[in-house]
């Protein structure tokens, strides 16, 4: 199947290698110049606009968008002049399931079809087999269904429905993915400020190993661990890109109590503090009513 | 190795069998004389009595303990008297690590090593494959080391130190448990109150194949998927054992942040009311300030 693939980073170039590996054309483009030559080392053909991308492609062309959420939509106004009507719209990255329904509407009207495919596993997963969430109009995943399948990992890949379930999916699986790594997290907080003295690489390999919390997650930890014994190199301030806060603000329109995962976020922003102004305000009201000692700046 | 197994219920019985398939040789007791039968069929020895139990043994006395929690002191207090120094009792069930510490030190008067043994994995790994962790001397866990190598999978087992090291790292083991589960009811949940129309067991499928969530505990939500397709059979309400308050309980004692962990205790205690007094009070302040709607009982 002939595919064109747009974003060629970290995500982008191993899902162009998965593609190729599977006997699917792949013609594609990046902004970077050199990220096209990258790719068409691997066998990829290289075009050097997104005009050429799509001349280059059959009917339907199918476009394969695989870049930082925040330029999803410059791609797609990129795109859209030389789209026909049947063409096929895959945007696989991290984007807001509200923004994919509002795009789906968009190309609709001049008779694209979007579909939107959240994609978890990371760029082990890209490259050697990805776990999708994707939704669109049933026909398109008929026609889009096997680049899918073939650059998933076995049961990788599910038509979750109608468009922005896909993202919808990938938005929710992130939310879980932050209170399960905040219990890990804890959980090992708490062993550390033990009396007792664990090897906590041990620890994770022994929870792996037939213990009811084993998990890709838990395996990941032990790595970490393999590598730095204490995380002694390590500060602990957690980033994060968006899908969970997404989730609790869904839950939120939802009114449904998801208050673990809610949890789990707000302390990543805690942890972005060295101090907190709630603690001033605290430690000044402890001083007002009762004397307690502050501590000053 | 020559071990005597006392409490032979769901866990007992299958480490026994367990126990019997690496050539152990095993002779059992219960209070309940049928499960006693039950076991013999497998090839156990059975006893009637503590006494006998313990006199059957050969020197040094090998003793697993397998029975509820709340039992644990009276068993330890009935074979005591026949107990002599250098004999090893290993305890393996879900006990507060703080019992196990004082177990250890009140056995240790009388020169019995005591061994405290989390175990994971239910009765599946207890019949075919369970997971440990173990706290106690050295000393002992030379002796002792191969009873838990047999019965575990492959590097199932962590010898973690100082005496209730294993029933803490199983308590704090079970603390991460209660967020993992809520996190993964509450992603469920928000698909539940959106406006999509998900196919749990599929939604769970997918999550196991190449996501970052892919856990044990996601597979046991595909096959509770598998079996419910919407729960509608199943109420909302989460019971727990003890071990999550006792992690939290100890976050507490150690001054210790673990609010993901805590809010997934307080949310199983909210499942177990109907209605709530906060919920009264807040219903009747908004009364109060605003005059707004109370619902009447």
């Amino acid at each position: 199947m002939k595919v064109g693939l747009i974003g060629l980073g970290k995500m982008g170039l191993n899902l162009g290698q998965n593609l190729l590996d599977h006997h699917h054309e792949v013609v594609a483009f990046d902004v970077n110049p050199s990220a096209v030559e990258n790719m068409k080392q691997y066998g990829a053909t290289g075009v050097s606009s997104y005009k050429e991308l799509i001349q280059s492609l059959d009917h339907p062309r199918i476009v394969w968008i695989m870049v930082p959420h925040a330029v999803v939509d410059s791609v797609i106004g990129e795109i859209s002049p030389y789209l026909e009507k049947g063409d096929i719209v895959v945007e696989a990255g991290n984007s807001h399931y509200k923004e994919s329904i509002q795009r789906y509407n968009e190309l609709k009207e001049i008779g694209v079809r979007f579909m939107d495919a959240g994609t978890s596993g990371g760029m082990e997963g890209a490259r050697n087999g990805a776990c999708y969430m994707i939704g669109g109009d049933p026909e398109a995943w008929e026609v889009v269904q096997h680049l899918f399948k073939d650059t998933a990992v076995e049961n990788g890949f599910l038509y979750a429905g109608k468009a922005g379930s896909g993202h919808f999916l990938k938005m929710v699986h992130n939310g879980i993915e932050y209170a399960m790594m905040a219990a890990i997290g804890e959980g090992f907080e708490v062993l550390e400020k033990s009396d007792f003295d664990f090897d906590y690489e041990k620890v994770a390999r022994v929870w792996n190993n037939g213990s009811v919390i084993r998990s890709w997650l838990m395996e990941l930890t032990e790595n970490a661990f393999s590598k730095y014994p204490n995380l002694d190199e390590i500060k602990g301030i957690m980033h994060s890109s968006g899908e969970g806060k997404w989730t609790v603000e869904a839950a939120l329109d939802l009114k449904t109590a998801t208050p673990v995962i809610a949890m789990s976020l707000l302390m990543r922003y805690r942890s972005l503090e060295d101090d907190t102004f709630t603690g001033k305000v605290v430690a000044a009201l402890r001083n007002e009513f009762g004397g307690h000692t502050v501590e000053k700046n």
